[in-house]
C-alpha cells in the first residue's frame, strides 16, 4: 500500500507541476485538507505541502510527524513550530521565489502572516511574490486514478448495503429520524469513518422540500420516501438516493417515479465523454420536461464525488467543462410536487471508454 | 423561546457594537459559522450577517430564508442570489463606509470578490474601506449568557450519562473502538446532534500518547483507560475526561491517579475570577510538579468551551487574559508515562461569583 500511495501521489504531483507554467510558479503552498490528502496521502488535520518543481515537503507539527512519515512517502517531512521561519528556509532551499497559494482556502489573516514572515526573513519585500491560484487541486481531483476508484467503490458498497438492509426494515410509524439513525449505524458498523453528509429522509410532503433533512415525522403507508445518504470511507465519499413506498404505491407515485427513472436511465445510457456538464444535464431534463414536469426539477443533474461529496466536475446548467474518462459523478434527476412529495433517484457513475459505468448497486424499486 | 433568543441575540449584538469604536467601524460582516449562530440564532450553513450601528441584516439564499426568519428574530432577513450586488445596497441603506470583516475567516478570494463588487457598485474605489478584524466574536463568546449556560448544561448532562452508562459496561476484551462507538450511540440516542470531537479511548500504553484516538486494541484488566469525550447539543459542546481501570488498580495507578485528582480538585477549589489563564494553569501544575511529574503534564490545564469545543478563554501557559464571571472552561490536568499509559481527569466549570462551579457530574472513580 505504501508503494501504491507513493506511485499514486507522485503521479498527482507531476500533474500539479504541469500547472505551474500557467502562473509561472516556482512552488505552491497547499493547505486545503482534501488537496493535502490527495497530493500526499497524509490524513492528519494540520500541515502544509510545499511543492516546487523538484522537491516536495510536508510541514507539520510534532503531533503528526511520525504519522506523516508513514502516510506520505513521496514527501520530505519537516517538523515545524508555530513560528513561520521554516517557510523561508524551505523556499530558499528550493530556490523558489514565485509562490502560488490557494486563494479560496487561505484566509486574509493567514496570507498576511505569511507575507510578513517571508519579507522579514528575506530582509526585503521583493524576494518573494505570493500568487493567488484558484481551483488547481479541485480541477486535478476531478479525474480519478485507480487507487481512488477502488476506495470510492468500497465507500459506495458500504452505502448500498446500508440502504438495502435498512430500507427492508422500514415500517409505517417509524420516524424519519429513526430511519436516518439506522442508516448511520449500519454505515459505521461496516467500517466507514463517518457520513459524507447528514442523511435525508423525506417522507410524504417533506420529500418536496429541497433542504429537508430528517424530522420526527411518522412515515405512513403509500407515500413517497426520499432517502439521500452517503458515507465516507478512507476519505472517499459515497452518495446515493432512492425513493421508496411502504405498502402500495398509488397511480401518482407510479407516474412520477416512472418519469424520473426513465430520465435517470436515459442520462446514464446516453452520456458520453466530451459532452459538457450542461449537455449531460439536458439528457435527463428533456425527458422530464417532455413529460410536463420541467418546472419541478429544480436542481442540477449531478456533481462530482471524491474526497468531497460535492466536487468537480460540474454536471448541471452552466457547467461548461467537458466530461472526461476517469471522472466520477452522480446522476440524480428528481421531481418535486409541493404538498405531495418528491421522487429522486441517484447513482454514482464513472466514465470509462467514453461511457458511464454505474458503480452503485443498491436496489431500485420498480414502480 | 423565540422571545428568549431575541433578547439574548440583541444583547450579544449590543456588545458587538461596543467594539466598533476600536476600529471606527460603521458595520461588520460576520461569516464565521459559530459567530453567525451566536449573534443571530440562525442555524443554517450559509449566510452573512451585516450589522451596523442601528441595523442588523441576515443575508442568505432561498434555501434558508424561511428558517432564518424563524431562528433569527433580531434580524431583517434578506434573500440573496450568488451575485454580490445586494451588499452595496445593504451597506448604503445603512450609510456604512468603513466595513469590518473577519480576517481569520474570510479567504483571500472571498475578500477580493467583495472588494471588487463594492467598488463596481459604488462606481469608485474610495467609497468603502474594508477593515480586517480578528477575534471579536470569539472574544465576546468567552462569557456565556443564561441561555448558553442552559444549553451547555444539557450537553454536559448528555455526555455524563453516556459516560456513566457505557463505562459501567466496559469489560476486558472489548476494543477501544467498541467503547467509543457505544459512547457515540448513547450520545446520539439521547438527542445530541453529534460528537463535539472524535472520542478518545486510550487503554494501557495508548493513554500516554497525546493524539491517540481509539484503535482496535483490546482493553485489559488493571490498566488505565483514558476516555475523553464530548457531544454537541443545539450547537453547544460538552467535554469530559475520566480515567478508569477494569478490575483492580495497582499501586502505580493509585499514585498517579491520586496526584492528578488532587491537582484537579486544587485548581477547581482555588481558581478565582481575576486570575489569568496562566495563573489558573499553575494551580494544578504546581501540585503535579511537586509530586515529581511536572515533565509528564505536557499540555494546558484547559480551554474555553461553547459553540466550539475549543474556544476562549485560554487556560494555559502564556494565556494572559483574565478569567471572568460567566466564562466556561475545562480543568483537565494529566500525567503521561510512556509505555505505561496516562491519567487525565477533566470537568467543565463556570465562574460564578468569582469561583468555579463544576457542571460535569459524571462519576469519578476513587483510586
Amino acid at each position: 500500500m505504501t508503494t501504491d500511495i507513493k506511485m499514486a501521489t507522485e503521479g498527482r504531483i507531476a500533474r500539479l507541476r504541469e500547472k505551474f507554467d500557467d502562473s509561472e510558479l516556482d512552488a505552491i503552498i497547499i493547505s486545503n485538507t482534501e488537496n493535502r490528502r490527495y497530493f500526499s496521502g497524509f490524513k492528519g488535520s494540520a500541515g502544509n505541502l510545499i511543492i516546487s518543481r523538484d522537491k516536495a515537503v510536508l510541514a507539520t507539527d510534532f503531533r503528526y510527524t511520525e504519522q506523516a512519515g508513514l502516510q506520505a512517502p513521496a514527501f520530505d517531512v519537516l517538523q515545524i513550530r508555530p513560528a513561520l521561519d521554516w517557510l523561508h528556509e524551505t523556499l530558499s532551499d528550493m530556490g523558489a521565489k514565485r509562490i502560488g497559494f490557494e486563494a479560496d482556502e487561505m484566509t486574509v489573516s493567514g496570507h498576511e502572516r505569511i507575507r510578513k514572515a517571508l519579507n522579514e526573513a528575506a530582509g526585503d519585500e521583493t524576494t518573494y511574490t505570493l500568487i493567488p491560484t484558484n481551483g488547481i487541486g479541485v480541477g486535478l481531483r476531478a479525474v480519478k486514478d485507480a487507487q481512488e476508484l477502488a476506495l470510492l467503490t468500497r465507500a459506495i458498497e458500504i452505502g448500498d448495503k446500508a440502504f438495502d438492509d435498512v430500507s427492508a426494515q422500514i415500517k409505517a410509524g417509524m420516524t424519519e429520524n429513526e430511519v436516518a439513525w439506522e442508516i448511520e449505524k449500519s454505515i459505521r458498523e461496516q467500517g466507514a469513518e463517518s457520513l459524507s453528509f447528514e442523511t435525508i429522509v423525506g417522507s410524504g410532503p417533506n420529500g418536496a422540500r429541497p433542504h429537508h433533512l430528517a424530522a420526527d415525522r411518522f412515515i405512513q403507508e403509500g407515500e413517497p420516501i426520499v432517502i439521500d445518504m452517503g458515507c465516507q470511507y478512507q476519505g472517499y465519499c459515497s452518495d446515493l438516493t432512492r425513493t421508496i413506498v411502504i405498502g402500495e404505491p398509488d397511480a401518482k407515485f407510479k407516474e412520477i417515479y416512472d418519469i424520473t427513472l426513465t430520465a435517470q436511465l436515459t442520462a446514464i445510457e446516453t452520456v458520453v465523454a466530451g459532452m459538457t456538464g450542461e449537455d449531460a444535464d439536458m439528457l435527463a431534463r428533456n425527458v422530464i420536461t417532455e413529460a410536463g414536469y420541467g418546472d419541478n426539477f429544480g436542481h442540477s443533474l449531478g456533481h462530482g464525488v471524491g474526497l468531497e461529496v460535492h466536487e468537480g466536475p460540474g454536471v448541471g446548467a452552466r457547467a461548461k467543462g467537458k466530461l472526461e474518462d476517469g471522472m466520477v459523478f452522480t446522476i440524480e434527476p428528481g421531481i418535486y410536487l409541493t404538498g405531495w412529495g418528491g421522487v429522486r433517484i441517484e447513482d454514482v457513475v464513472v466514465l470509462e471508454n467514453g461511457r458511464a459505468r454505474v458503480i452503485s448497486k443498491a436496489r431500485k424499486v420498480s414502480p
